[in-house]
């Protein structure tokens, strides 16, 4: 027996059956009646503050759950939003974007409405939209809604990105079969056994053939469904490995052959001199940004590299399309015969994270907290199964010194570079942990963000939507007065790279966290130096991670990580036409000719 | 002697011509270079703290000054602010949007930059931004961008909307003539005496053979420079006048043929009769949106109307283009024999603000505030000077009661209608405010802005902005805990109605408000019934305006002004197939079908 259900009611049933469990969003008069669906569909409603901030954590929740939705109303809320979406279309995070619009009535008819231009057009944000997601759809025809629906929802799943769907108030209650419902969407990836037998057995002998080999997973690992196979690959190989500032935390970094960071121009003096001579380089989801590939000088020579990408595999220089990379890489791996694998081990110091943070002298309780170690050592502060999340600024650039415990997760923003989003994603990361632990498929963790006191104020409502929704977090605010990273870039003492000067210790009771509730306890802290720093950190309550807990951490407006300071160096070093240490081939000459027409900017991380 | 300047210079120099003196914007590692021209140019940077908020602010700097810049960097900046955007363009505000962009090298090599999708495409946000913008530029080449400045400029000046401009970080220093900048912007609108006659008489004769006239006020009339005429004119011919809800506090309150606002179905009984039977009705700057003609119910019948536009008169159901609203208007006035005028009053009781104002019974200090009588009741802390601001909910709403003393002025929004707006809009108008009255070019008066608390969330980074700058804002929060507005359409009481409840009276301390500087006074003060709320009142201190000045108000979850009411009322009315009270004529019969097809939601005002 089919029987017939509202288009609404149709969509977030969809929207429950893909494993979301909470929508964020803003409600608006052209979505209200929609959201009466949310409940009745087995979903939590957010209810963020703004609209901005509601993406932001669908795409922090999507990182998570491995899709999110979405909902804002129309013109007003969905713009918005844009910047937010258009940051899960560059990153990747598959975030379902409902937008609820006037009735078809009002649209055909031009009328002179209000959340728009009064110019009669009703799709100027739609065409917006489109830039910036994979696929669309306006729902004004009953007989086509629901496979609209269904299309939308596959290609936000598969391709990992963004989709658009315009929810006209009259068709919230148009009827639709409910008999589709009963077979959740088919999201299988189809495998064809024998289709990548060439591949899988050239890359074999690729790895089998080479003497120094090395392996650099990168962010889209993650967002392609096979961290599993990359963490096997290096775990399996004993290749030795490397991340992305992208890819951080994808790969268990207490493997042996970890060897932390690979920076290019800005990292060790031995490390890209010795990457440059391997003869064969397995690269793992790239992400090819100025930002991720420190100016472009990590991107390996095509000739004696592998990359695979979501539906290709580019090995030395010949791409093989339309493959299945999961389904390839789990061949890889078990037809992988370990005894023909070259046992390297680098004859040179690349580094070891673990050995940097043993070697690290104890801080002195008066001294200030700078940025040289403050990093590293809030590796120690870290456990199994943390999300911890560092916003872009000095925050991402000094988290790439983090040692990981194994089964972290790292988020941070690799190429959209919106500050003040990982504060919004935030909200989405740690409701996504707490639904998730709460089923049983996460272990027990913490969500743990460091956030910068500019990016901060961009987006100081989220703490608001943290609050509202009593979620766990312990948030670290960098305060060192203003946007320090865009100090280093340009006007080191110029005043538009100061903030005003909030007071952080108040930002629970602002927001309207409960005072006194053993179920939300909340906790907001101070350190000017290492001695308060450290009894934070030794705290038990502030170690559970349980309710919400602000520590301000007092910094020098001028310090920044060591990272930063050496790519301001490189941008320096190249403008005045001096060569890198190392003599590139003339195929990375070229590349390098390339890097080197991007002007001082290119090499900017942003603000 | 001409000398070469930065094209930087030019463009901060052409945008101080205009009468800015004050850039609002975030910087970013696209702009940083560019930002150091600003202040050089005679310009404050305002840093204000997220773009949309800065696009916000600048819209209502615009509305005070006539025109505003804002600057963000190309990408995640310009998207944040697109929204802000887009209402400047719906209602009109003349902004200035300066984008920087990376380097043209970088562009032309379709480098994987951060801030852009990664694709190579670096059109796509100039593309979205074309669909909200007047004009635009993109300055990639120094023979041509001097031209292309001035094009903008003027074009946002002359149609009083955005303009865009994109600036390559390379191009910042590029070489262009200093020479054009001797003379300013040619903004005067070619007059051509003898031109408009036939049209000045026709409406001439109009006015003087009409018997029932009627004068409507409309927003857009402020936007078209012609406000003091439209004054002139209701003085003049002592028609009865009415404004719109954009329009409103454009004429002066106090002129005795001064009716209030005309309601059409959410008004008094007798008025919207009175309206239709009027055999004149001159309509100046119209806005037709939905919630400006209260469903579009105070749209006159063309064939009795005179329709000023910004560059058209409609006479009677015949549209002359091509003329120039402000000279046409000007020789009506001169022409004007005001002994052939009717002597017209009407016979019935439209009722008279002013006489509302005074019957209202004095308030007990136990009574709970109410919006029945809040709105009207704080006319009487008005003064002249003073700029007023309601945001979109139950403050626009409720402030259509307002009674205003002479030389105030209003902003709210009439269609684009983001919540949120307005409190970002208060720091501009306040800078602006503050400005002019510095510059002897606008009486003494206060920024009053009365916000909601679902609105507040929004936008809150606002408040830093205000004092960040030490602007002077007294600002009443309606705290109704939730979106009251959306409450009445639909989900009275469902909670994602609901917002979380922050601590309002701790604003100034969290965004770091000076503590006992006399230079900058805060005051945060909450009143739960009107016996606290006229000792607020009567506060000389708090009557000052000076400083920052919080005062929350409580209001009951589930009250409502009288006109939203009825327009939910009206709605059910509409919807049941019930006429309304007076019988239309075919014309306007035909027209209301049309709002009939118009589902619910048409009549909605946005939460």
């Amino acid at each position: 027996m089919t029987s017939q259900i509202d288009l609404a009611e149709y969509l977030f049933r969809r929207i429950r059956q893909l494993g979301v469990k909470a929508v964020h969003g803003v409600p608006g008069d052209f979505n209200l009646t929609a959201l009466d669906y949310i409940k009745p569909a087995g979903l939590d409603w957010v209810g963020n503050a703004n609209e901005l901030n509601a993406g932001y954590a669908a795409d922090g929740y999507a990182r998570i759950r491995g899709v999110s939705a979405l909902v804002t109303t129309g013109g007003v809320g969905e713009l918005s939003t844009i910047n937010a979406v258009a940051g899960a279309y560059a990153e990747m995070a598959p975030l379902i974007h409902v937008v609820g619009t006037p009735s078809t009535h009002i649209q055909d008819g031009r009328l002179c409405m209000h959340h728009t231009l009064g110019d009669g057009n009703f799709r100027f944000c739609s065409e917006m939209a489109a830039k910036v997601t994979v696929a669309q759809a306006n729902l004004i025809d009953t007989n086509t809604a629901a496979a609209q629906i269904d299309r939308c929802l596959k290609a936000c799943v598969m391709e990992s990105r963004p989709v658009y769907i315009e929810l006209p108030t009259n068709m919230v209650k148009a009827k639709v079969s409910s008999e589709v419902l009963e077979n959740p969407l088919d999201l299988s990836i189809p495998t064809d056994e024998g289709f990548e037998d060439t591949e899988v057995d050239l890359i074999l002998s690729k790895l089998y053939s080479s003497k120094q080999p090395f392996i650099v997973v990168d962010g889209f690992t993650s967002r392609y469904g096979i961290s599993q196979e990359a963490d096997e690959l290096v775990r399996e190989t004993r290749f030795p490995t490397s991340t992305t500032p992208f890819g951080k935390g994808i790969v268990n970094e207490s493997y042996s052959n970890f060897y932390g960071m690979y920076a290019g121009t800005a990292g060790s003096q031995v490390y890209m001199p010795w990457a440059r001579g391997c003869d064969l380089v397995l690269r793992l989801g790239p992400l090819n940004s100025d930002v991720n590939t420190f100016g472009f000088s990590t991107i390996p020579d095509p000739k004696t590299t592998i990359t695979f990408e979501r539906d290709s595999v580019e090995i030395c220089g010949t791409k093989y399309q339309n493959l299945h990379i999961k389904s390839l890489l789990r061949r890889v791996l078990s037809k992988l015969d370990k005894s023909k694998l070259p046992k390297y081990q680098p004859s040179m110091d690349l580094g070891d994270p673990r050995e940097q943070l043993k070697a690290l002298t104890p801080a002195e309780d008066k001294d200030i907290i700078e940025h040289d170690t403050f990093w590293r050592r809030m590796s120690n502060f870290f456990r199994s199964g943390d999300i911890i999340l560092t916003e872009t600024g000095t925050p991402s650039l000094g988290g790439r010194d983090f040692v990981l415990p194994p089964h972290t997760f790292l988020v941070n923003s690799s190429i959209w570079l919106s500050i003040g989003y990982m504060l919004g994603a935030c909200q989405g990361v740690a409701l996504a942990q707490r639904e998730m632990i709460e089923e049983g498929v996460r272990p027990p963790g913490r969500t743990i963000l460091f956030e910068g006191d500019g990016s901060l104020q961009m987006t100081a409502q989220a703490f608001s939507d943290i609050i509202r929704n009593r979620l766990d977090v312990i948030i670290f605010v960098i305060n060192n007065n203003g946007y320090t990273i865009e100090r280093w870039i340009h006007g080191m003492r110029a005043d538009y790279n100061d903030v005003q000067p909030w007071r952080y210790l108040e930002t629970a009771k602002y927001f309207g966290a409960p005072e006194n509730d053993p179920a939300y306890p909340v906790q907001s802290r101070r350190a000017e130096n290492w001695g308060e720093l450290k009894a934070i950190m030794a705290d038990p309550e502030i170690q559970k991670g349980k309710g919400f807990s602000l520590i301000e951490v007092i910094m020098p407006q001028e310090d920044a990580p060591d990272v930063l300071k050496k790519l301001v160096q490189g941008v320096a070093r190249r403008s005045s036409g001096e060569s890198d240490t190392e003599q590139p081939s003339n195929k990375r000459q070229k590349r390098d000719q390339q890097s080197r027409h991007v002007d001082e900017k290119a090499m900017r991380i942003s603000g």
